[in-house]
């Protein structure tokens, strides 16, 4: 290949040429973003290359924790994203509208997009990303999941030379901050959600983060850079934790389980023809690295070959931590600037343009935990298994527990089994006289 | 700032121009990058692009465990760096001379250069970016520190926003392995030594391993990207493992800790004033996240302002993983090389010339664990408490413990202490009539 010979010349003197930002939004992240902008001492010599030149909000009466020059805060947020002046726009407003169409409009004016927000990438990725090609601009989201944790450019970079087998993620804090404390202290789920709550862990309305609905945003962004095409949010199967019990936590502990809210995206089949997408509960092996991440932390457990498993932990969200991936973006795009290049960088570019073929959760291959409360004990276990074993379900474990007002409780855990078949077990199982109820379904990875 | 519009075309074809490597070294790293580069579908498509030039080998006759058309594998290594059809060099070689040798003529020729060789970056690495930065090309090492882990490249780009506080990490997997047994088995280290030398985890001179000297390597380069200069490899303290006994690990369990060696470069006062980095055996609480990393693997913790704490998790060693590291720098290289751009990417280039001033290991301020034989039990702690208060040591916990060959045994734990002053006081105490001996002193995280 021919070679340029490059020069090394950073003009990081006050004069120099700066990049001009328009940041939307001025909440918690849009204010930790200004609060690192504007103290740069110790930091990349780069960020002080960048003008905060525009910040967009919706009240201008409201106090703010930083300091801006008159002009710079404006409630004309279409204004900021048709700024001549403006390099970068920062969108860290939320929501999908008007959220959506300013993105898509700076894009149109050739500005490179920062944004934080999985819920507007998860829905309309496709159409920004081909809105960004189109223009030649990059949309950056490494805040979008993980919060400080730089994963969105090791995926987009370093690890896409492996062929990646899985990506399974504690992406959500809230959930697993609860998860946590009915844990440690044998609580129950809506005692430590309203103690959440007040404590500002989870918010007035949690169902975003309780239903499992935020993480499936991020496992869906997160699957479509590990596995190179555009997912549709409708195929990623979620379920929350309202339905996960302390009785439950307690009996996978007994077995050796710690239960977490799992991302997961995984092929399959070794022919990765197979690819399931998925939130849900999850019995964790208590030796597994993502076992033992708790509290509001964060970790991504990236499996592929060769490179075995790696993982990244960190906080998932919070005004600084956010902050650092938001400005690590920025500063990746500034750094791109100084390079003057008409072409594209692929490793920042957005290069998918196909739909992932998603397999529906009837199809996936996993093991279960199920709880029965049975009325009937000594002959019930022996009318579970011929059921199990009708629908080729083996048991790996059957526990008899307690007694919970005169009904005998039984646990089971299966070995692997496709989901279809256990769930026309299930059914099979319902109708049995003897079994009252089951209470809990769980997968178990 | 003026824009320029950019243009997304790939060219992935076949006929599209190559990128031509020149490969130093065919040993487990170089034949796990061939492999992984011979075998391209289903990874980042830009490998496609990358041709396999020359392999820089001692023997011609060594049976390989890949296949390479005839003309390519040459022991002619000059000749390799010297080959102006030649793109990027990658170094996989290991070794002092002639790696280092090789490398500056590669830079000399405007080449591009990706090592693995954390002994000749940590010794000669103000050397070589010298002559990178004057040459205009990146020199690129992700598989020098962690193996697969991507932890190079976000201390560089993502990480770099934040003042960094202090890296932490388990970077030697040899040694890890080895406490890991000691701790999980109880062990002996020259029993451990040994099995591990037959199973291959341990060379057959262990010494860079066991007394620290490849970690020692490992957070010179850490320390340099993370805070920002360069650093004397002499500065750096280093204690290996062959002192920690099977005795400290069941003690230390009993005090809730696990011993680790640490690799750590830490600022020690709020004002960055004064940085220690050194590697040493560390009693480590047990719910730190470093406790858990166990067996090979490697973990790098990262602590900064505004990010808080992040942790990189993953193989440190071995073909595959090493591999992905070193092919995630070739690929960084040719999507830069795609640009076709004459300036430098400032993310990617090593930007700093002076040299870090490091604080003495007896100017740390730390906590320690010291073990104590001694032959008068019911008054040595008072005298034990009386030196320690002389050089304001003070003692967090003191332990009586069990009997060996007559003598008595104390475990004590201090709080934060100048070391100085702590030798000071051991030192005193040494010479007490009571004091049979101190086998052990650690330091505590
Ligand atoms: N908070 C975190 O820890 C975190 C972590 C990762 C990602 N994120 C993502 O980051 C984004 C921002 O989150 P946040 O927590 O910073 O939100 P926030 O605290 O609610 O702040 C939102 C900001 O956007 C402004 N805004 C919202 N809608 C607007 C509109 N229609 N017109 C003008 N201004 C409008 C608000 O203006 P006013 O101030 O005038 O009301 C406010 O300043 C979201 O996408 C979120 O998912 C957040
Ligand atoms: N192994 C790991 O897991 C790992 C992990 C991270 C980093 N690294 C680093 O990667 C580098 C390579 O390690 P490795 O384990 O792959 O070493 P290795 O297995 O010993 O292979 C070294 C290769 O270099 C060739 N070589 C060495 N000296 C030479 C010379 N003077 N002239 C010509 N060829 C020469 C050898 O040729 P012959 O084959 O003909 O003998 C061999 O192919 C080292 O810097 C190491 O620290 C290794």
């Amino acid at each position: 290949m021919p070679r340029l010979q490059l020069f090394f010349i950073y003009s990081l003197d006050a004069k120099s040429v700066g990049v001009k930002l328009g940041i939307l939004g001025l909440g918690t992240v849009g204010t930790g973003t200004v609060q690192l902008l504007q103290d740069t001492a110790g930091r990349h010599p780069l960020l002080k290359e960048i003008e905060i030149y525009r910040v967009g909000v919706r009240s201008l009466s409201k106090p703010r924790q930083v300091e801006l020059s008159t002009g710079v805060v404006t409630t004309d947020l279409e204004a900021i994203v048709n700024d001549p002046e403006i390099d970068i726009i920062v969108e860290v407003m939320g929501g999908l509208e008007p959220a959506r169409t300013l993105i898509l409009t700076a894009i149109k004016n050739g500005k490179h997009v920062v944004t934080a927000n999985k819920a507007a990438i998860s829905r309309f990725g496709a159409e920004i990303f081909t809105a960004a090609n189109q223009a030649g601009v990059y949309v950056m989201l490494e805040a979008a999941v993980g919060g400080g944790i730089p994963v969105i450019q090791p995926l987009k970079q370093s690890l896409s030379v492996n062929r990646i087998h899985g990506i399974t993620g504690i992406v959500n804090g809230t959930t697993n901050y609860i998860l946590t404390r009915m844990q440690t202290e044998g609580s129950d789920f809506n005692d430590v959600l309203a103690d959440a709550q007040r404590l500002g862990y989870a918010e007035a309305d949690p169902t975003a983060d309780i239903d499992g609905l935020d993480a499936a945003d991020k496992i869906a962004i997160l699957a479509s850079l590990g596995f190179d095409g555009r997912i549709n949010l409708q195929d990623v199967y979620c379920e929350g934790i309202r339905q996960v019990s302390k009785t439950d936590i307690s009996y996978a502990a007994k077995l050796g389980f710690v239960i977490k809210l799992l991302a997961i995206a995984k092929h399959q089949t070794s022919d990765h023809s197979q690819l399931s997408v998925r939130v849900h509960p999850t019995l964790v092996p208590q030796t597994h690295p993502l076992a033992s991440i708790n509290g509001v932390y964060n970790a991504i457990l990236v499996e592929g070959e060769p490179i075995g498993q790696v993982m990244f932990f960190g906080p998932g969200a919070g005004a600084g931590a956010t902050a650092s991936a938001v400005c690590s973006d920025i500063l990746n795009l500034v750094a791109t600037l100084k390079t003057n290049t008409p072409k594209s960088n692929p490793l920042l570019a957005c290069r998918h343009e196909n739909y992932l073929q998603i397999t529906p959760i009837s199809e996936l291959v996993t093991r279960f935990y199920a709880r029965f409360l049975t009325k009937d004990q000594p002959s019930v276990i022996g009318k579970l298994g011929t059921c199990f074993g009708k629908y080729g379900v083996s048991l790996e474990s059957v526990v008899q527990t307690g007694f919970q007002a005169q009904l005998a409780e039984i646990v089971v855990v299966t070995h692997d089994v496709r989901e279809g078949d256990f769930r026309q077990a299930l059914a099979e199982i319902e109708t049995l006289e003897a079994i009252d109820s089951i209470p809990s379904i769980l997968r178990v990875i």
